[in-house]
């Protein structure tokens, strides 16, 4: 770890991280989040893993998402509030920590918003890249809110994809992410209905917010072949799929004993056979096996993810003025002296 | 909760925690805590309770520590590395959170090292109000770490304890500790042994940083009548007692299930008795029942305590300058344009 001042901890502020993307490029930072995580996954057994710790409300969640590879330990807040959006508010805000394991003191905080958005997107297209069809280069966008640019550069920049097929229960979530997305090298179509968007696509990807059992795709939608990226089923409670598709389906996951209780497989028998991303990257499991198989991500977010963007984001801010020191931390000139340098502190 | 701009997060750092205590004065803010405390575990069964969640590792444990009345939500990072000392850093620093159950959004980050040290003290005390025999005025306080201050003011200003008799295995402590609190109003005996410390003491502290399982306490040592206030041990494989006290005593803890993995309890089977202090303050248990019984609060702190303390400077930092707001919350205007913000935002 770079050593910081002792009590102080560089911040990267949502200032700070936009400003820091445009220095590296949208396209760049989903490439390189993706290439961060597929690096982590590779080495997943090393890593301290729980699901993650989460407080519910009937308005919502707060989750706290740790782990550690042994040397960097690394943990994300955040919320998940559906009726947030109405009042104008973000549904899922974050913020993240790194620390150093063998001192326990921390050596970034940094906004997360931004950056779980741009990990998400990366995480997604990573694992299209190991289980999509083989050329498959037309994407369904069905749910146009926060995630969904990010999800349709990502897939741009990591897996080939040319043409994105947008659908969302409110039009003006699809003006908006057309409007977003003009002049990136895509073809943009809006649609009208679920069944239009994934007419001709490759791969799936749903990304709706709504905190309840909702059913984006039937099963009789779905045609064989297809790669379907789930990702805005991810808690108790808030599925988008149809059980029926997950049967015809071969499914992978990032971590199961978070994704039974959090993903579409909570519809599921808890022993049902899924596969972790981690086995197929490493080459312990098969990913795709055939063209006419239908592989569904199940993604839920894993702290991991998390893990590999902060590190990604500490090692990209240095030697950049792109975050501000944090007077975060009580480091006395005698650690057992706490007491008299509160003392010495007197005005 | 106070709403703050809507991106923005208030931040105590360690030089505003500073100011903010000295604006108020130690031993006022100690009892104030003491009294936020007692509050909030009057109204214990109203919380969301868990065991921390730790990550352990050779050198020390990482923590979060999560708890929510349904209307906040708060939670602490602490480390605790008792090598770190003999590198000249903190063996424990801690930052902490508040956020709006309602909506998830933080409104308050702080720093906690000298937080913690205060509302560790503050929650000593406020357990011996109910828990010591009645006119005890002489107390033990064993180990003259970073923590021993704060307990001996926190005793003086909430129990009425006038004379404080010190000891460390490293005398250089014990004269640091004197040192800091000379002039306070309290009477200091530096002692060479446990035994000289506990002479005449009806309350007796233990507040060291070994991780291991060590016995700073036997049981010859340890007369009928006093209250042990059991601080250090907080681990797994850290304590402080030999079992033979423990069987002797009554014994209080905050959180069992916390406290059965990390205390001085870890030593006992896991159904042996014991009472929560919260069982005590709301009337449901009783507290001491003998002026010759052995009362010892088993202290590990608990999430509750910390979510007591950040209640408490959220509320007077109100109207102050001691803070400053971090733009740690990415807010588009339109919440679902998370990258048109993001856009907008290139340089």
């Amino acid at each position: 770890m770079p050593v910081t001042g002792l009590n102080l901890v560089p911040f990267v502020s949502v200032d700070h991280m936009m400003k820091l993307v445009h220095s590296i490029g949208v396209e760049r930072v989903l490439t390189d989040l993706a290439t961060a995580i597929e690096a982590d996954f590779r080495r997943w057994p090393l890593f301290d893993k729980t699901p993650r710790v989460a407080s519910h409300s009937p308005e919502g969640v707060i989750e706290l998402m740790p782990t550690s590879d042994g040397e960097v330990y690394g943990f994300k807040y955040v919320n998940g509030h559906p009726k947030n959006m109405k009042d104008g508010l973000q549904t899922v805000t974050a913020f993240g920590l790194l620390a150093d394991v063998a001192t326990g003191y921390p050596v970034l905080l940094s906004e997360m918003t931004l950056l779980t958005a741009l990990r998400t997107a990366a995480a997604s297209a990573m694992a299209a890249s190991h289980l999509a069809p083989k050329g498959a280069t037309t994407m369904a966008l069905i749910g146009n809110g926060a995630q969904a640019e990010f999800q349709a550069l990502a897939f741009k920049a990591i897996c080939g994809v040319t043409e994105i097929r947008m659908y969302d229960i409110d039009p003006v979530a699809t003006d908006k992410c057309a409007l977003n997305l003009k002049g990136c090298g895509l073809k943009l179509i809006s649609c009208t209905s679920p069944q239009q968007a994934i007419e001709g696509a490759g791969i799936i990807t749903t990304v709706t917010a709504d905190k309840q059992l909702a059913t984006i795709l039937t099963d009789n939608m779905v045609g064989s072949g297809v790669h379907i990226n789930a990702v805005g089923g991810d808690c108790p409670g808030k599925t988008e799929l149809h059980r029926d598709i997950l049967l015809r389906s071969q499914i992978f996951v990032e971590y199961s004993p978070q994704t039974r209780i959090e993903g579409e497989i909570q519809q599921l028998p808890p022993d049902y056979p899924v596969t972790e991303l981690w086995q197929v990257i490493s080459g312990t499991a098969p990913g795709r096996t055939a063209a006419r198989q239908i592989t569904l991500f199940d993604s839920v977010g894993f702290a991991i993810e998390d893990f590999s963007a902060l590190r990604y984001v500490l090692d990209r801010v240095q030697g950049t003025g792109f975050f501000q020191n944090l007077d975060m931390i009580a480091d006395p000139d005698d650690p057992r002296d706490l007491y008299g340098m509160l003392m010495r502190g007197k005005p």
